[in-house]
């Protein structure tokens, strides 16, 4: 996010970075999740690891005390766990407070609000520390103007959520670095803020203002840099259409990479609704999209295989691609597929 | 409103009718839209209006004191004037008190909030009155479901905002109660809210719950029972057709009616978008809203010619007809045309 003007602070959360990932007493792997894609995505912001006593679960980095983190550079401090009742623990309390004492701000994506807690409130306005909501939006977003903006944009979309359109993006964001290309990824959701060190929680930004938010997200850039914007939903979502249209509209992507999932019959959590097929998702994104950007065009698939063998994938893969006659990969698996997808974006 | 059930109360405004309106110290008929609008379209929920002196502007009901209001069965005082600045006027705070002394709640739609100003907000708490914010979303609202309800229902969508999407539900709306069919009218913005008794402002929802927020608002009915409601924006506005899209799954109409102005050429406030065509606009909400209501069609559309003068827009009207293949018509005024496109929204 180093590119954003310095206006867009109060139109987009910007974190303060590197981290130390907090891992509390967890000693399951599956509440840590936070934490591990911190560390697979975001490695060069994180400078280790705290734990409590009783954690079994590590991510493998150093692991540090508040001062030593701080000494290394550590800005804030992460919570990269939850619990079963995704609240604040009573025995996190105290180290949470050591860790502001020692000069760190505290980073949360949990529904429980760290400014609920009347001692971590209280000890960080005492020391003019933050603590930052990443499920909260900024409080200053404008209104969308539908005004086109410099440089490129490519957003991930869906066929429904849950599926790896957050995935996605970070591969392609990758692969256009690992490329040399200027390139941004932008995030929406609370997991990709803390990856990107900053962004808009597109979900939770009031309805009138979500393509406004969409717009701060990817601001003016030169000619030859892309963002990379992280998608919400599906726009055959029957709940979180809006978000997605509005996500659509104010990112007004040059390319879409549509996000599908291999086996995946019905909506999540609406069994009752179909999961529309790849070509009628394709074709009114680019109908909606070319409102905002008349050059709209879909660059290829990006197809979860989790539930196949790596030959049960490539030939999955091959089919559709050579049904749908555009480039098909599995970012996860990467390989020749996934090259050909990027460089389909590219072209 | 009446029709709504207990529980939706706190997923949908209730407002405290009848209402006493109230014109400060207004001598410009501009500033009263208001109500006006509340003197026209819900006459019987209004048992007077209450002036400060200096005032010269008037609805024509009866002019009340508070107390005399209050016998006459009011139980709450509506804002029915805005100053040029948006704010609470100084001289209407006096006033304002002795209202809520009398008994009665207040209800505002204004940008400035009622609770902002501290001696409201003290006598409000003192005598267990409520200061009601029509611009403010309820707190409980859920996430969408998509399911399918019974009854039927009939929402104005649009080309653009601000063509007249209101005053067609609030006409069909009539024109269906004065044809003997149980129908409501669904409030979605502030001025419809205060006609209807109540409502959502959808503009004010967070994203992610308001589809939810369009469905609770037209909740189960009776088979033959019409629910008209009032629909917001366009979904081919570059700003704001993400509420659009949420209020098109959300409401899951029987029914739309599409409303254009003949005339308008590019979209308010954003001249560099054409306003879509009436034919475009109708097969994208058809296409998007058979999502959730497979059964979809276009009663007709609504047009608004007050630009015209009577002979140009009957003239208007009749080759718009003929051109689209469906019944056209402007409520504003009424006729044969307007009985016509009632006909087809129940056919």
């Amino acid at each position: 996010m180093t590119s954003l003007p310095a206006k867009a602070r109060d139109e987009v959360l910007v974190l303060p970075q590197p981290y130390l990932l907090f891992l509390g007493d967890t000693t399951e792997a599956g509440y840590a999740k936070t934490a591990f894609g911190l560390r697979d995505w975001a490695r060069d912001k994180c400078v280790g690891e705290f734990a409590c006593a009783g954690a079994t679960v590590t991510t493998g980095l150093p692991r540090l005390t508040f001062s030593e983190a701080r000494a290394k550079g550590a800005r804030s401090l992460v919570i990269g766990v939850a619990n079963s009742g995704g609240t604040i623990a009573d025995n996190w309390i105290d180290p949470l407070v050591e860790a502001l004492e020692a000069g760190l701000d505290i980073v949360s994506g949990m529904h429980a609000r760290l400014t609920d807690v009347p001692i971590l409130r209280a000890t960080a306005e005492r020391l003019h520390r933050r603590l930052i909501d990443v499920r909260r939006p900024p409080q200053k977003i404008p209104v969308g103007t539908g005004r086109k903006r410099a440089g490129k944009r490519l957003l991930t979309v869906g066929t429904d959520c849950a599926l790896g359109k957050k995935y996605t993006a970070l591969a392609i964001a990758q692969g256009f670095q690992a490329r040399g290309i200027d390139s941004d990824f932008r995030a929406t959701g609370q997991t990709g803020i803390m990856i990107a060190g900053g962004g808009i929680p597109m979900d939770a930004v009031i309805a009138d203002f979500a393509a406004g938010a969409a717009e701060s997200l990817s601001p003016d850039a030169a000619a030859g840099h892309w963002d990379i914007i992280e998608g919400q939903g599906s726009l055959l979502h029957p709940a979180y259409a809006g978000v997605s249209l509005a996500l659509l509209h104010g990112s007004q992507p040059d390319v879409i990479v549509m996000c599908g999932e291999v086996g995946r019959k019905t909506m999540l959590g609406h069994p009752e609704f179909a999961v529309p097929s790849i070509e009628e998702t394709i074709d009114i994104n680019l109908r909606l999209g070319s409102r905002t950007n008349p050059a709209i065009r879909c660059g290829g698939i990006s197809l979860n295989t989790s539930s196949f063998s790596a030959d049960e994938a490539e030939r999955v893969i091959a089919a559709e691609s050579e049904r749908l006659g555009m480039p098909v990969a599995d970012p996860i698996r990467g390989g020749a597929a996934f090259e050909r997808l990027l460089e389909s974006c590219l072209a």
